[in-house]
């Protein structure tokens, strides 16, 4: 047991100091890199995503990093039975991310979902040549999903999703990829996976680039429980889609507590503190400075400030998404140039992995000739 | 135990029975059947492939049964990790094929590498969410596989595989699948996934048919040391494109025992028996028959006859498989062939799971195939 947690946190320490190099490095040559990022289109954003993730990424692509912003729909099926609704929640997926900015004009920012990238899910095969069921079964994130989906029964892709993750990495030879620490298991099995492929079938040069974990240093938001993390099923989230009197409605039943005087105190008053550093993040004020400013205004006080605040923070995204709402097209053109450039990128990386296993046969020339 | 064998044996007895309501249909109407079968590419054929399975699978061809013959290049890479190779072993067998009439001029075949399908091989991923580990980890056959391979180290592959199978047979909606008994238990997983699949989604209408085996009735051969099974590894192999010169010094070689006087009694005299029975798979004649003609001549005259019977048997094969050798590009055209009708089909049967799942998402009408 000692060993194990000894283990990730000697992970996390190496994660925090690459990703520090790593900034560097983009900041310094972002043509150099490829950032591969993405969600589950389980349901609509909300800002506790927009804080803790997508922000960064527009960070990212506005340095002017190439990134692929994977759908990954399949995945949604690795904890419930259930297909219905996959297609609408990835247009809800998609308006919030152009919302967010992600795809602005002039960027090289490409939203796909995999299912529609038959040369990425292939890599998949070759892949699950070179890990072990025991470097499967021991990913404790996985663990963890399992018993936090209380799933009876665990099917057979609920196991090799972090395989098919380095399918959704490789594939566009990903360099930078933006994690939380739950997730650095994952990353190390395509880590793993890209080091032993290149050992196993060295070709004239490597086939895959080491893909890196970004850790972001965005805060955690909590939901509005101020206890746990924000979230559709816990019904505690602030949506980018909801409207402005949505938003001060939800705000106005946040949970708080009974003392006057308002203090950013995460350990002893977590709930306020929660809504101060949904606060400062609105507006880039410290904690502490909003807190002085209310003082003995009470909660009340503090959830009118903030919801004004934040309304005024995400106007602009909230303009931007009812416009996109009503642009008939707009979702499906977007996916088609994103699918229609990850094609392009899988097939390239499926003909090298073919070459140098062995496995071209000399049908590939020929097979686009007219 | 007593329960493991019993369920085995009514799978056995079910398919038996089943196989011969099966073959009657096909008889009667082939167009209304898709045959699926295959190999892996580990090396050229020999005559126990051809009596055991090959034979069958042109006897369906010529019926008028349209017939999908996978190369199944990524198993290869189950029980090894070496792909060296892999190109030469495809090039084998596809001459062995067709030399031995599969893919004829006016046939219904096609012969095709797994790993040119895309859209075959992403089938997988929706197919992992129907089984679970439980069902993998308790198929007989790869506990067999495992042993047999002696592998220290089992990569996920091994497991997986079958649900691979499942798409090797259910991208082509097969209703005919020849097998030996020991295939039993992977047809079962890929019946399973097509049940549960069109259970789970339903649709217009099933989107998948159920795959039936078809239980060969061939002779199983054994090498030419009599007691094992015939294969490249054990070294005790007959291959098609060996010339007669070679086979007659193999048979040569071949165990027999001291009695001079040949009988035909597979359980005391198992080596002259195997002899007797590779007699008959080439001429038709009976094994006591062929055994009292020969009487009191020994095992000597038994090899010399043999080896002319055999090599006369083997002629018209090998005289094609000659052929075929010196023509240039004929593996790359069949593969070529073989490559388009299969990526044709997988897209649509796709499309189909892509839809009845709701991820189709309306950017397919433009999507170009991979």
């Amino acid at each position: 047991m000692t060993t194990k947690v000894t283990d990730a946190e000697a992970a996390l320490k190496a994660a925090q100091e690459a990703s520090v190099a790593l900034n560097k490095s983009i900041a310094e040559s972002p043509e150099k890199h490829r950032m591969l990022t993405g969600d589950r289109p389980t349901g609509a954003l909300h800002i506790g995503h927009l804080f803790g993730s997508l922000q960064n990424r527009v960070r990212l692509q506005n340095q002017g990093v190439e990134s692929f912003v994977v759908i990954a729909d399949y995945q949604v099926l690795t904890d419930r039975s259930e297909a219905e609704g996959i297609d609408n929640n990835v247009r809800e997926l998609v308006l919030d991310y152009l919302a967010a900015g992600l795809n602005v004009d002039g960027s090289k920012t490409y939203i796909f979902p995999h299912s529609h990238v038959p040369a990425l899910n292939q890599l998949l095969l070759p892949f699950l040549t070179l890990v072990s069921m025991a470097d499967l079964e021991r990913n404790p994130t996985i663990k963890e999903e399992i018993q936090a989906a209380h799933l009876k029964t665990v099917n057979a892709s609920m196991f090799v999703y972090p395989v098919h993750q380095a399918a959704d990495i490789l594939f566009c030879n990903a360099t930078v990829v933006p994690v939380g620490k739950d997730q650095l298991p994952h990353l190390e099995i395509s880590r793993k996976i890209a080091r032993r492929f290149n050992k196993n079938y060295p070709g004239d040069r490597p086939t895959f680039r080491m893909p890196q974990p970004l850790l972001s240093e965005s805060y955690m938001i909590r939901g509005l429980d101020g206890t746990q993390k924000m979230s559709k099923s816990r019904n505690n989230a602030i949506f980018l889609k909801n409207t402005e009197a949505e938003t001060t409605k939800l705000l106005k039943r946040a949970k708080t507590d009974t003392d006057r005087n308002i203090t950013y105190d995460p350990v002893n008053r977590p709930e306020v503190a929660n809504l101060l550093d949904i606060y400062t993040l609105a507006t880039g004020i410290s904690q502490e400075e909003i807190a002085r400013d209310i003082g003995d205004g009470g909660s009340g006080t503090l959830k009118v400030n903030l919801s004004k605040a934040l309304n005024e923070y995400l106007a602009p995204m909230r303009e931007r998404r009812v416009t996109l709402e009503q642009t008939p097209g707009i979702v499906e053109a977007t996916l088609q140039e994103g699918v229609a450039k990850a094609q392009e990128v899988a097939n390239e990386t499926l003909l090298k992995v073919l070459k140098v296993m062995n496995m071209a046969y000399d049908i590939e020339a020929e097979k686009k000739s007219p």
